[in-house]
């Protein structure tokens, strides 16, 4: 069998790694493998500053060109670890069109173009890989599309984003609010410094559009999946609910219902002893639901440069023994839509709810809110009232039975108009079965 | 592409399972792939009383005679869920010899006589999937050879099986002792009549073998696992692990040391914060520490027969694709012996360990104990001593440092020696860091 002949675009901390596992000292894809992948180019916008550090073989093509990688004749695989949509769009549509295969990490880019660049890899005979693009190491992509082939999954329930995860599960065991914890996951480097895609959800929405992709075959708009983010989060909001047994963790969350399909990004309380209730810290989890199986749970690093190269090597491996293009090819999620499936509304879905209201402390107000709440056809599980005073009035805590969210937010829009109610209204949707 | 003709060899729960999802109402398979998997041939050897029941299209053999199916020329892929080492042997053998590709879910077949079994198929020219012989529907077999390929591992702990599992969770959470325990796992069909395999922990070591072959690729015996099972655990001993912030689970263990590699099975104390001691009822998890991914877990239902069925079906569509056969070609663990690691010595291994003594409630007792375990170079990290009197003396518990097992029994044995201990002396290891 020939060798893999590999060229890697971006030096970053994850092609960094991808370089250290192929080249180290006592390469362990030599000791497992008879036909192993072979580092033929690197390209860098910043090669000649950074490849002198790293001790390459004078037999490495090293330019700042990424077209000398993809319009080399000796390549096989291409490894795109740029990130973003702009040079990666055109590295991964190049190189496909000069036949060769991709292996990328690129979330953003299958997210938003997927679609078009599946069709393209069917179109010129190559396969896309893309373990990497979710969760770092975490084999989460072969997991669903290989190792579940036989369920239907009926639903997704993840923590997919480290940064955010890091930021909540300090708040919560510390004490802290977000803007401190904020600042000290940017300085140990947890946090970008515009962090926005991660703290606004948009990162985990990428994520979420790659696996109902395999989970569903759906050919969706990325913009119908509903997005929102931690940055509005009130530390009180999480002692609150730690009190109910529940703690809070930014989910990405698909679910197959009767009235269709529904793909969101939003803090989410879970159950205590719900095993994503311990996935702390910059670790992610993933929890699936699927009819043969039922529930299984895979969680580890999320990110970093080691733990996403070993995603990227598998791939490789994967691509260059043959074993990928099989699927790809086979695989019909990747080329048509298959299930008459549409993504629902928010407004559609149904939840528990955790509702924080600040109220004044005359008679009476209990009554009126809870009024609204019933007559809007949510039953409410638990209340908590203290006779502190906070923001200018006292604090009230309600969770709700199951409820139509429309159902909520009008509600919600109602009770606001209250004199007796203070300030903001804030609610957190509540997963407690994850079925 | 031709399909995939797949004959049957087992229909108990698993087969049954697998029957399921090949032939159920609304084909997922179909809806996911091109190219199928078609039942082709059941062997049985209560075919006549099983088969009536489950409505199967007369297109199918049905047969009492496993010979039917591996000698059928149509059929490319056997599945062989009958279990056990007769049978089973016999059935994959032929079924290679005859140029069958090999399902298996059978743990006890391959963990003793998985090296020749792979060196046979390697020389035909067929390859064996084997992905439900651990932990039922998990991927963890795909996950190590294939995700973390990448990877040096470092170590694996797993709870691997459900009867187990279940048991200690129960006696744990219900403080009930292990008999009563037993019985009612037996009664719910969680433990077999004849549960010895389950908690000796034979059934453990089975796909610990299995787990390190693919870890280390070291052609080992069987016998050389240290296996200690379930049946002496005290239900006090739980308790008192558990004051300590300790939760006890049936460990499968394998690490890489610089004296060698460990590979052992017997009952663990694991913090309380740990992942894997949150793994409770019979479901199974796998932690695995390798060099570049750092720490993954993977975790859910380890038997039943649709979970192990998922399993099961991946295994089919990555034969029949042609995916499994370039890995299998290729993998060197499954042919050769890469690794210079000898298996070492339980005495050599180094852990922490919880004591448990019944002692006269007389002074001088605690001095003469902590002196003998002094002078054995073990150094202790706390200790329960309450009032009560139990048993005819007074408890002690003992949590040590790091120490060496050689040391811990020879400390043991000249305890055991002195007047004041009375009764048993017991202890657990403790596995704290999981590195």
């Amino acid at each position: 069998m020939k060798p893999i002949n590999v060229g890697l675009i971006g030096l970053g901390t994850v092609g960094t790694g991808v370089t250290n596992i192929l080249l180290g000292e006592k390469p362990v894809l030599e000791e497992k493998l008879e036909c192993v992948p072979v580092l033929k180019a690197i390209a860098d916008r910043s090669i000649s500053a950074k490849a002198p550090k790293m001790n390459l073989d004078s037999s490495i093509l090293l330019t700042d060109n990424p077209d000398d990688v993809i319009n080399n004749e000796d390549i096989d695989v291409i490894v795109e670890v740029i990130g973003g949509t702009d040079t990666a769009l055109n590295v991964v549509q190049k190189g496909l069109e000069n036949g060769k295969d991709i292996v990328t990490a690129n979330k953003e880019l299958l997210a938003v173009y997927g679609t078009e660049l599946f069709e393209k890899a069917c179109q010129v005979g190559k396969c896309i890989s893309f373990e990497a693009s979710v969760c770092g190491g975490i084999p989460v992509i072969a997991t669903l599309k290989d190792s579940l082939i036989g369920n239907r999954i009926k639903s997704i329930y993840g923590i997919v984003n480290g940064t955010t995860n890091f930021i909540l599960t300090k708040m919560a065991n510390h004490n802290v609010d977000y803007g401190t914890v904020l600042a000290e996951a940017q300085e140990k480097g947890y946090a970008e410094s515009n962090p926005s895609k991660d703290v606004n959800g948009i990162d985990s929405a990428h994520k979420l559009a790659i696996l109902a992709k395999l989970a569903y075959g759906l050919h969706f708009d990325f913009e119908s999946i509903y997005c929102d983010g931690i940055s509005d989060i009130q530390l009180e909001d999480i002692c609150y609910a730690n009190q109910l047994g529940y703690t809070l963790k930014l989910l990405a969350i698909s679910k197959r219902t009767s009235l269709g399909l529904e793909l969101r990004v939003h803090p989410t309380l879970l159950s205590h002893d719900h095993p994503l209730a311990t996935v702390n810290g910059v670790n992610n989890g993933v929890y699936v639901v699927g009819d043969a199986i039922g529930q299984i749970m895979l969680c580890g690093p999320g990110a970093g440069g080691m733990a996403t190269a070993s995603s990227i090597v598998a791939d490789i491996v994967d691509v260059g023994l043959g074993k990928a293009k099989p699927m790809f090819d086979n695989f019909r999620y990747f080329k048509e839509q298959p299930i008459d499936t549409k993504v629902i509304d928010i407004l559609e879905i149904s939840s528990r709810y955790y509702f924080h209201f600040i109220v004044a402390d005359i008679p009476g107000v209990l009554a009126k809110i809870s009024g609204i709440i019933g007559q809007n056809n949510i039953g409410i599980a638990s209340v908590i009232q203290h006779e502190e005073i906070r923001h200018g009035g006292v604090p009230l805590i309600m969770v709700t039975h199951q409820a139509r969210e429309g159902d909520v937010r009008e509600a919600i829009g109602q009770i606001k108009k209250l004199e007796v109610v203070k300030g903001d209204v804030r609610f957190i949707r509540i997963e407690d079965t994850l079925e």
